[in-house]
């Protein structure tokens, strides 16, 4: 071992690629590059004690720095745990090197009890599977693999087996660091001019009141501020998707609405557009089908796409603001409306409206505010609009478990700024190891863990299915007997922890707990 | 709603099989199957606070009663957070109806945020995948799953979309459920008597000192007593793999070693094998390859397979005995060897042999042991060879996080006996969640928490590979900075929980912990 091995190839070829941190939860099969990222001071490697936590952080990394951070899972089984937050970041459009080790190339045909299909299980939340083919190739698979995740701003999982970390391979040569240190990712390609013109002509149109549903980099502040114009030009109105990977908010940046999330409430939101234009957006679907409730949200409506979720929406954004510039504004630049925040009484205890109130109203200028769960996102969305400036990151793909762990690696990425993790109880429990790393790490964030004891999302479900819960439904859907007590599952992680149960108490506890260095858990008692 | 749905059907088809208990951690796709669990009275429900949790409690119940409890998880996502535990479900021939609902079958075809290949995700750890064709059609659906998990001994995993769950299908009839009812799984097949015949040849040379390698349906106590008597007619010597699903032990039952965990260890123990004997085993092959360590143990050994995994091995062993009746035995009844356990002083502080040595001497009669983690198995088998009677249940696929959730099954499937979770820290971790199930359900189970605040494994297969840990590897390795407080992770999910740093203290502890009813964790803090 004394020898350079493919694993040490390995991370000289990732650090030259930008790659600057590892989130591990590694195994006997990972061992060769453990060493390797012990004897390269090129990487930050971060220890988590559960594969979710990894692959989410890796997402929320990505969200912040736009670049892949590595994870290490082990075999098949660690790569199973890792999925689910995958398949977030997949939907999120984050790059992401997901490294995986397997066995020694010669034992796979013995079928040990580890064996498992790990390309099989990469594919279906992966957008590049890969396997290396030799100690000495391996720069060549991070290579693909990189330019997978960031061209394509998407997931790519490299299969390594064992002997390929272990065995003797050259150093990476000082050419190659150089040739991979100056590979950029492919800029998005610019939508054809003919398109703009056909969106221009219908705009000019006038009985046409457009609706513009943004996403992808159409959410970028620059996009938006084009977006408002041609609002104010076309007496056009917006929307951003019902879930974001980044949105920057508050301060001075043009505010639009979020779709909802019930499809009766998003057709009804978009059913006045003439026409719907989409900008880095597909047609909108429903979350979830329900009988005699619509799917495709947009169905029976005049749809245009002025740039699709891979195309540079900006380019174009702008492109139709000149072509429009002939056309007077049918509305004068109209008034933000500031947020109607109900005024909450210091003794009130906490429901989703006052606690997502609270939160805006106590975090610090600049926060990156990490949100999962149902409870109290609209609270917040509403309260925090005409707030102190922050960028918001929320669930992408609606597997569970996706907050904390972005909250991780938002931290990770952006450390002097405060991150807020508002989390509900419910989906807290899937990646709640997070906090561990959280405190090993000293990464600041407030995590406000909103406690009502219940899956509040799956009794609105029954209600809508027409199910009037008896015995076993409720305890279905009920976190309670025992209730569960989160200061002492966060002191069990070495994170120190209040209860907040009502408008004052939660108040004075988020603003100590901003203040504080390393992670601090408020548990908001909801009732 | 007033109807009998899909879901109605399909939990009335389950139940006629004799499926009694459903672990379930649904979401919004799932909530037909929570209306009919609701409305009926013929199976068990259990809420779990994270899928792994689901499938491990299903795999530890298979291991006790032989038959299939279902689990309800959440489309592709939570699928995945289940694999692992399917996995060693799978090793492990554990039948198990893993049930997945879906998108309603019109919305699939949009793409939506939670879409997904549940099938493809399914099938590297499935021995069966199917999808219900329509809600009339579930009980079919299920037929063949229940079919192909007890006949293949094997996970089946049947995709049930929300609408097959919701619409209206005509109740099961009472023939349908008395058909159901009548199915018995496919009996073992029983071994070719030519078979049986060349192994007596064989065995009956006088050159011959045969080593059995006992798995499968081998382990039970009817065919272990085969086995001794063969042993003493032929001189032989017999090994159970290193992994198994379910053994008895203690009491009068006769004890074999287990196959060494390390390559070149097995190999060594297998050499004087002349033949091997696998009854109810593959040709043993290492857990993991290492560069100049053999892979497949018995290579270059004489080997001959008296009955496969698959085989009924009790018959074939029978007729093997009655061919051998012939020769006279080789030794006397062997005299079973006390186990050797040092003595340990009251105020010795623990290390993974005193753990087990503590758990052996204080778990009562009848109990059932699930191991997980390196720590204290072997200290543990030692110590309780000659002990009460028990079962013991370990890890059988290598994927972490099984502990806890076979614990979980096996207490909910036997009600009236004690089962002692002896489980490390590290692997604790991955389904820590059990925890709160075990307090909901008041099984009584003893968690064993050996906590040494590192991933010990790992510390010895970078001392394999010659890597000399520096910082990073160190970080990597170790479960401390912060220290993980087992005490109040355990009080987080309602579990009451004490701290033994000492032998007297962890033999008081487990002495008080198995006479109170409910979940009782016990910190074994090993230096």
């Amino acid at each position: 071992m004394s020898d350079t091995t493919g694993a040490d190839r390995l991370v000289a070829a990732a650090a030259a690629h930008g790659v600057g941190l590892c989130l591990a939860n590694p195994g006997t099969t990972e061992m060769g590059l453990v060493a390797a990222l012990d004897r390269s001071d090129a990487m930050r490697s971060c220890l988590v004690l559960f594969e979710g936590v990894a692959t989410g952080a890796a997402d929320g990394y990505a969200r912040l720095t736009g670049t892949p951070a590595m994870t290490l899972l082990h075999l098949g089984p660690g790569l199973a745990y890792g999925l689910p937050n995958m398949h977030n970041a997949h939907r999120a459009r984050s790059p992401m090197l997901v490294v995986v080790g397997d066995h020694t190339t010669g034992h796979l045909r013995l079928d040990a009890p580890l064996t498992t299909d790990v390309e099989g299980l990469a594919r279906p939340m992966s957008g590049w599977v890969g396997r290396t083919s030799s100690p000495g190739a391996v720069d060549l698979a991070v290579a693909d693999a990189w330019g997978a995740a960031t061209d394509r701003r998407d997931v790519a999982t490299l299969v390594v087996p064992a002997d390929h970390q272990t065995d003797t391979a050259v150093p990476l040569s000082a050419d190659a660091i150089a040739r991979y240190g100056s590979r950029r990712p492919r800029a998005r390609p610019v939508p054809d001019g003919a398109v703009v013109d056909a969106v221009a002509a219908r705009l000019a149109q006038p009985d046409s009141r457009p609706l513009f549903l943004l996403g992808a980099d159409a959410l970028d502040v620059s996009a938006r501020v084009v977006v408002e114009r041609l609002c104010n030009r076309t007496g056009g109105t917006a929307f951003t998707g019902t879930t974001m990977a980044r949105i920057a908010r508050g301060g001075d940046v043009p505010e639009f609405g979020r779709l909802p999330y019930f499809p009766e409430d998003a057709a009804a939101a978009l059913v006045a557009a003439t026409p719907l234009v989409l900008v880095g957006a597909r047609p909108p679907v429903a979350f979830f089908g329900y009988a005699g409730r619509p799917g495709e949200l947009a169905e029976g409506l005049e749809c245009l796409t002025l740039a699709t979720e891979d195309e540079a929406s900006l380019v174009a954004l702008e492109a139709l603001d000149e072509a429009l510039a002939h056309i007077r504004p049918r509305v004068a630049r109209r008034p933000v409306a500031a947020p109607v925040v109900p005024e909450y009484s210091d003794g009130q205890s906490l429901d989703g409206w006052s606690v997502g109130a609270v939160v805006a109203e106590t975090m610090p200028h600049d926060a990156i505010v990490s949100l999962e769960g149902s409870t109290v996102g609209h609270g917040f969305f509403t309260a925090s609009a005409g707030g102190a400036r922050h960028d918001v990151l929320t669930n992408t793909g609606g597997a569970i478990g996706q907050g904390l762990p972005v909250a991780l690696g938002a931290a990770l990425a952006a450390p002097r700024r405060r991150v807020v993790a508002v989390q509900s109880d419910g989906s807290a429990q899937y990646t709640l190891q997070t906090l561990w790393t959280m405190a090993r790490e000293s990464t600041d964030v407030t995590v406000v863990l909103v406690s009502n004891r219940r899956y509040g999302i799956l009794e609105t479900e029954l209600k809508r299915l027409g199910h009037a819960p008896g015995h076993v439904a409720e305890r279905m859907t009920s976190l309670t007997g025992p209730a569960l007590d989160w200061q002492a599952t966060a002191r069990g992680y070495g994170v120190p922890a209040v209860r907040a149960g009502t408008v004052r108490e939660l108040r004075e506890a988020l603003t100590r707990a901003h203040c504080e260095p390393g992670p601090t858990l408020v548990e908001a008692v909801v009732v």
